[in-house]
């Protein structure tokens, strides 16, 4: 298929490196050498291909579904294998709210006339293509069926190129499309709409590929037309009738009427099939060049109604509700190696299980990573010939599709919610998926990059991942010139969340992905469809399974350097640079032409350079360190993110306390909380909006002071 | 006067302490045996006397007045000294929001009819005593004069058995008297009240004395006639234009129309003499008993009006208000002395610097002590035979009275309400007054024992300050049996509050006090009034300064614990039996009596019980201690009070977050979220207060598990 480039992990040369630390820094305690690392990572009895075939994507595993608990089981049993296992392994419950299908009885019906055959049409035609017979019509709450034609029954054509920009927390991007400031799904009501259908249009996913006959899956990795990619609405996470508390047995939960954050009206995918069916029967004016896709036909308005030439013309619709709300039991496996020296500092590394259909890649490529992983670290662990210096967490999360409850839920079970454990927890991997991209906060940068050079790309046994990444996606940094291109942790796409954005603790998010310059898919195009499978994912995203031993060696070898290396890898100075590249952009903007009060830039400024020299000074502390100093040292890398935290900064937006990382409207790479009260206040004029930039100005310039304070010396 | 009885602090004999612990846990590198301390801080050499008189009390020295002033540059001037003084002090300033008294214009006038000369009279015979000519009537934003008689300005009168129940939050508790549920200052708002004089009742202070003659001072220590208790009736604490936020230069403030937390309507102090002629000739019903006080006629309820025989009767009232707001500098004086081993973990000792009017013991009494104990200990630094293992932080706060200010934006300049530098601090001391009482955290209480039983009570050679303390004011401990009486720091009455209640640090408050069984007073008479002067101090509460010598070596004794001994010298058993003590009063009180979900108590239990094994499993490791261990124990400990926090306790309460040291309206020793919850929902029945009770008990639970698991193995 198409060439692919390694974007996030690394390999397994951790040997060499943490000789170096060690010879430097002193001596490890308790740790022995993990030169058999990178040599079994690279075996060909890689367990990635059994797992993701024989166990992890036969069956449909949407969150507690038969399938997830099989899975669960088959964890829990390599995780306490005696020969393979880790040092401990347990399941942990929870009992949250999910939304099911209800094949038989609409719970909820508002006939305004007869019309309702479209929706059935695609799931059918969907189904076809699947391996098994299960219902994979798990839909989110209140996801309904609304074909369009009433003038308020929204059915936003797609908006490719903002789309990006428009960054809806919690929402996986795209899985709704609507021209940026244009309300959808939760934004649409109040705009009158009462229901709203989206889809995945060609022009996005496929290079503009739509023939059902021999341009789609099975024929190429593209999306059949009736390919329905699906995603959640909430713009919260973790289970909703429990906000930061975890959701146990006895838990207090709020009433079901009290929830927010998701949409109070119906909204529904379809395929691209149904949806060429009415777009371009849509009336009205045409809608701007950038609404346009890939249907030949002009994407019009569609208000009000559909042409008059239309069979649909004075259509009216009917709003069935398959799906009913439930509180169901999921759970997150959780396994353990101890540490050796710093027991009580934890390096978690966590994936998803639970998929929207059968998920072969989305999430059980980084499930069966992950079994990887553990299988041969935990195969020296058991032999006595290994220990990590730092505990390392393994967390296989549930419910991660229904809005990332799994990890969230994981984060408030023993208060880690509070300031307690936190500081125990260096840094958050993820590996959703064994085809995406490696983002992470800017100090973690480095250690993904060394890593990268010490991985071959796949098939190749001279050209590193590094090398390849960087000829395909790259960057140009003022400290390093053009170095690939690692992407920042901003939104809540994953189950990365809850750790950065709430626990502020350094996270990344490792995986690979295709030659971007050969496709304009934003992702592959069976994500969140019942087409990705075993089939699919062995066929088209990685014949031969390379690519996913290359992201376990890679995801082997920066855990190991996370749980393993005497100091933390983290670079402060690449931070830095972050700032620095945030601060520019605020400035071009003219994010600081405040009208009141007026010299305030000057200070925003003063704490962007203060944190540079705090990092600077850092970095020398680094090249002269004292044996005595290491835990201190490491204290101030673990602490960095959390630097950023402030609880008041976003008082309307669930969870969301980093103040550098949050999503922002502005979808620029600056300050997400400055640059969207600055827009607002620029946009409105108002008096309060002003305040509120100010307001934000300075959080901000207080978090950057205390970062750089966390960087600085002791007293 | 009455006889003495240490309350808080303790002596200096850390040397055998420290040496116990070091023989048995490893060698404490970079760190010398102080055993000068005792001897020094023992000297009749000491400071005290002479800051008090000559330095600290020869002006008024309010917020940001000249003698506070005076006071920042003398403190400086010692904590830099190149011989006694510590390895660094600098000024912080902040600008914060202030009120002061605007002799010559009122500001705002409400005139019903003339009749205002009550106030000036009071403080006129008020001034006569005072030792200086500066205008003491520093008042409370909005506070202004309201003499009772209309039927809707509250003239309250004291309810002394119950008003210690209240707990008001920063409120000055007794500044202002009201019967427990009936509204006062901030509350009686809403119940169409538009002004409040407030006194203290002779009852509660002066154990009923009143005479002007030869009862009260310069005869006694009892509050004469004239004497005006001040007090902030601020319910929030900090700067109230930079919620959150340091209040710099540059900060963004909130509107002053958006202030909440102060009274909306004028509220006055007002001294007994006054609060007489007006109580004694209020009509209407007789008051309750609890109501009534020492006054020689019958307490009424006053409404409506006075009696019909009275000379006020039909007296309308006039309102003028004589003060302005006001941006000010405000300092905080911070001295440091660096760490040996551990400089990253600090030991904070605070003490407010600003006072209502001369403030001779609050809070000059223990500002002295501080810079005795700098005095001390900065000479053997300097002299290089002396460096603490962990570093001290001494921090002297500006604007105390007005609500806490210097010690909240210290907290809130380096996002110390962040996590970053929160876990850097094990500990906050405050020392506000030499004659107050002990509270801490349940860890902390071993320590202050410990100390008490090292230093000797004041003028005796061989009883020691636990020995008098024990002998005066003890309870039972189920674990200890009779030991000393060391309180909590519910509520949120000094500087400590910022450090406990928002950030979880474990803190203690030292101060010495009176013999209890002598005296109904609830503190020394002259407390907040222009009496509390160098003249009253060395005449009634500390001849000789003899206690202020105590309160020195005990401070010195605590805080050399604490900074330098290898473990952090706290208890976590004490706390489990501080919860099992809550948990108890929470089952009296059919706390757990909810209508639904049923079996909710068991939960709680469970958290509790399993705090406490997990404390004893922690004592246990303490008694095997590896050196390795140490810095692994020590986090869990400093720890400890950081996981009782959470954000979402108390939405409605700014800046509460630790669940069980949050003030309550139920006054008793029970889980303060929890146990007014329930009230609540017993008194209304409403559903939706139920709802909140379960809620409040879902966060207890997850606390107490969460601080298990703090108190918990690494994994």
């Amino acid at each position: 298929m198409l060439k692919k480039v390694l974007l996030g992990s690394l390999g397994a040369v951790l040997v060499l490196t943490a000789g170096i630390l060690l010879g430097h820094f002193g001596i490890q305690r308790g740790s022995t050498t993990p030169d058999w690392v990178m040599d079994h990572l690279s075996h060909d009895r890689s367990l990635v291909p059994m797992c993701l075939s024989r166990e992890l994507t036969k069956v449909p595993h949407m969150a507690t579904s038969p399938g997830d608990e099989k899975t669960v089981q088959y964890m829990l049993k390599r995780w306490q294998d005696p020969d393979t296992g880790l040092d401990q392994a347990w399941r942990e419950e929870y009992k949250v709210y999910l939304s099911f299908p209800d094949p038989n009885t609409p719970n909820k019906v508002t006939v305004v006339s007869p019309s309702d055959a479209v929706l059935y049409t695609a799931r059918e035609k969907e189904k076809a293509y699947s391996s098994d017979q299960e219902d994979p019509e798990v839909v989110q709450p209140y996801a309904a069926y609304a074909p369009a034609g009433h003038p308020k029954v929204g059915l936003y054509p797609p908006t490719h190129r903002q789309a990006d920009q428009e960054d809806p927390g919690v929402v996986q991007p795209y899985a709704a499309y609507a021209p940026a400031g244009h309300p959808k799904a939760i934004n649409a009501a109040p705009y009158g709409v009462i229901g709203v259908l989206v889809y995945t249009d060609p022009w996005d996913i496929n290079d503009g590929k739509m023939s059902d006959n021999n341009e789609t899956y099975p024929y190429s990795w593209y999306m059949p037309p009736s390919g329905v990619e699906r995603g959640s609405f909430n713009t919260h996470y973790g289970d909703m009738l429990t906000p930061y508390l975890a959701a146990k047995d006895d838990t207090y939960r709020i009433p079901e009427k009290n929830i927010t954050g998701i949409p109070p009206i119906p909204t529904q995918p379809i395929g691209f099939e149904d949806a060429y069916a009415l777009i371009c029967e849509l009336g009205g004016e045409p809608a701007p060049s950038e609404w346009q896709g890939a249907f030949n036909c002009t994407y019009n308005f569609g208000g009000p109604g559909f042409k008059p030439t239309s069979n649909f013309n004075n259509s009216d619709v009917k709003l069935d509700i398959y799906n009913r709300e439930e509180l169901k039991n999921s759970a997150n496996v959780m396994g353990v190696i101890r540490g050796s020296v710093e027991p009580d500092r934890y390096v978690i590394y966590g994936n998803h299980r639970d998929s929207w259909v059968h998920g072969a890649i989305d999430p059980s490529s980084g499930t069966s990573v992950m079994l990887e992983v553990t299988r041969v670290l935990g195969r020296m662990v058991k032999q006595g010939k290994w220990r990590p210096r730092r505990s390392i967490i393994f967390g296989s999360w549930g419910a991660e599709e229904f809005g990332l409850i799994g990890s969230t839920e994981y984060t408030e079970v023993n208060n880690l919610n509070q300031s307690n454990v936190i500081y125990k927890i260096p840094v958050y991997i993820i590996c959703s998926n064994a085809t995406l991209r490696a983002s992470g906060s800017p100090s973690a940068q480095s250690v993904i990059l060394k890593a990268s050079k010490q991985v071959k790309t796949p098939g190749s046994d001279s050209t590193s991942v590094y090398d390849n990444w960087i000829r395909y996606f790259n960057r140009t940094s003022p400290a390093y010139g053009v170095i690939p291109n690692v992407g920042f942790l901003t939104g809540a796409g994953s189950d990365y969340a809850a750790f950065i954005h709430f626990l502020g603790i350094t996270s990344m998010d490792i995986s690979y992905t295709y030659d971007r310059t050969k496709t304009r898919a934003r992702i592959y195009p069976a994500y969140h469809t019942a087409y990705d499978t075993f089939d699919y994912a062995s066929k088209f995203i990685d014949p031969g399974f390379t690519s996913h031993q290359t992201v376990a060696r890679t995801a082997g070898n920066v855990l190991m350097r996370l749980a393993d290396s005497l100091l933390l890898p983290f670079n402060c100075s690449d931070y830095a640079e972050t700032l620095e590249g945030y601060l520019n952009k605020a400035m071009e903007n003219t994010v600081l032409e405040y009208p009141v009060p007026a010299p305030i830039s000057e200070p925003l400024q003063n704490a962007v350079r203060n944190f540079r020299s705090a990092a600077t000074r850092l970095d020398h502390a680094l090249s002269i360190l004292r044996p005595l100093k290491v835990r201190r040292i490491n204290d101030q890398l673990m602490l960095l993110d959390r630097a950023f935290l402030d609880p008041g900064a976003f008082p309307d937006r669930y969870g969301f306390r980093h103040v550098i990382w949050a999503s922002s409207k502005a979808g620029q790479a600056t300050f997400p909380g400055l640059a969207d009260a600055y827009t607002r206040a620029r946009s409105t004029g108002l008096d309060s909006d002003w305040k509120e930039a100010h307001r934000q100005l300075s959080i901000l310039i207080q978090a950057i002071q205390g970062a750089a304070h966390t960087l600085g010396d002791a007293i």
